[in-house]
């Protein structure tokens, strides 16, 4: 399979999509999903304001999809990929700074993660349809306010939890034409490697997932699928970068304030 | 106030804009949140293919909010609105089957409630600007598959549970001008009263649940809100039609297949 690094970039001040080869990024007009065409032109990627490499409306993240995690922490095996929803406004891009939420002192956690990118509408697809819907893969941070989601007894506030702005750190592109399930994620924290896992030990992986997730509701095109996250995920300090690094997609970096 | 009770139905094949008066509707051109404009036309409710009055981006849906049920049930009172999400593929219309998930034999709920729609984009707002982020108020039955919601006793599936295509019927129109606060929410189950109850008795009122979420994250044009339930919530058969009733709003008839 070909890869190809699709990104989405301010240029002229207008977000316009890219092609990251090299160290240039070609430019493109068009719908992502739907044959963008090459303009011609194409930037020095160092140069790059970046944006997020698409905006979700539907945003999942999964929870205990790893059977190191889940042997750690002595969890039960899901039979369903167990899910919440981040909103979109969470979203942000790599170089971007992750805002500490207003008046709050206590912990932040970042957490790293393959994010699956839908590229067509999908619901109830056939098994072997699956590839067809999935556009691409990207990095997502699932960053995490510990203290809140489980601050009610009674009641997990998942999307709460995983909502502020500056909370979903996704790209800084989609790869194309990539086998998902021999990926290795990596968080890396100041330089200090705090996650290295493979997608290989997910208990439901990424294809399943999106047939699951899709056979009961529909998924539309630029809806991101955040597959889970393995052992090692902690705190971030203010000041601290934290990079998601997965390699055949890229290096998400972020900043702490 | 004068309260105007806007509409969207599927007129010449096409999504279109509406406010119903009387017994006829009167047609709109342009976006419902920026001055759509009358075209003259009108046509009669009763040959109307009503569809929903909004498609939400963000579908949020409130637990615990009742002092009634909160007492019943021996719950903590929150101290912030506890929110799940419904995700928008769930939204459906006044007059619209509500499917049972397929292969699925287990018991599905009806819950009436208020929804909320959001107008304007809303973000850290002042207290006293929440009335002109709020465009009007609409029905909510929000349905829910109970036996999926706990069927893992480690993560509670919300988003999962609430989501199935259908289950999420609001309309049949958006009201404005309208004081929430004095509003009464019935359901009505094969013409048996099952639930009515006041706005009155919720925990966090409806403007101040819109002023606690959007400090934390950003509200925009179109999203609804459903201010949870009070007690009598209940499981709905097939072949059933079930109404939410909200005085001064309207009825919202869905039959469940």
């Amino acid at each position: 399979m070909a890869t190809t690094h699709w990104c989405r970039i301010r240029h002229d001040g207008k977000p316009t999509l890219g092609q990251l080869r090299g160290g240039r990024i070609d430019l493109f007009e068009g719908d992502l999903f739907d044959r963008p065409r090459a303009t011609g032109q194409s930037i020095d990627a160092d140069t790059a304001e970046w944006l997020p490499p698409v905006q979700p409306n539907q945003f999942f993240g999964l929870w205990n999809n790893f059977y190191e995690r889940q042997q750690a922490e002595s969890t039960q095996v899901p039979d369903y990929p167990l899910y919440f929803v981040k909103l979109p406004g969470c979203v942000t891009a790599h170089g971007r700074a992750i805002p500490r939420p207003a008046g709050d002192g206590q912990t932040i956690k970042f957490e790293a993660e393959l994010g699956i990118v839908i590229g067509k509408p999908c619901f109830q697809p056939a098994r072997d349809a699956i590839d067809d819907a999935i556009f691409g893969y990207t990095c997502v941070n699932d960053v995490t306010a510990g203290h809140v989601l489980f601050s009610n007894g009674e009641f997990q506030q998942w999307s709460r939890a995983k909502s502020w702005p500056g909370f979903g750190p996704i790209g800084p592109v989609i790869a194309t034409g990539l086998e998902p399930d021999t990926l290795r994620v990596r968080a890396v924290l100041d330089g200090e490697t705090r996650q290295d896992y493979p997608v290989s030990d997910m208990i439901f992986l990424p294809r399943d997932i999106v047939w699951r997730i899709a056979s009961e509701v529909p998924l539309y095109p630029g809806d991101v699928i955040a597959c889970g996250t393995s052992v090692g995920a902690a705190a971030m300090d203010s000041g601290q970068t934290i990079v998601i690094d997965i390699h055949g997609i890229g290096a998400l970096h972020n900043r702490m304030t």
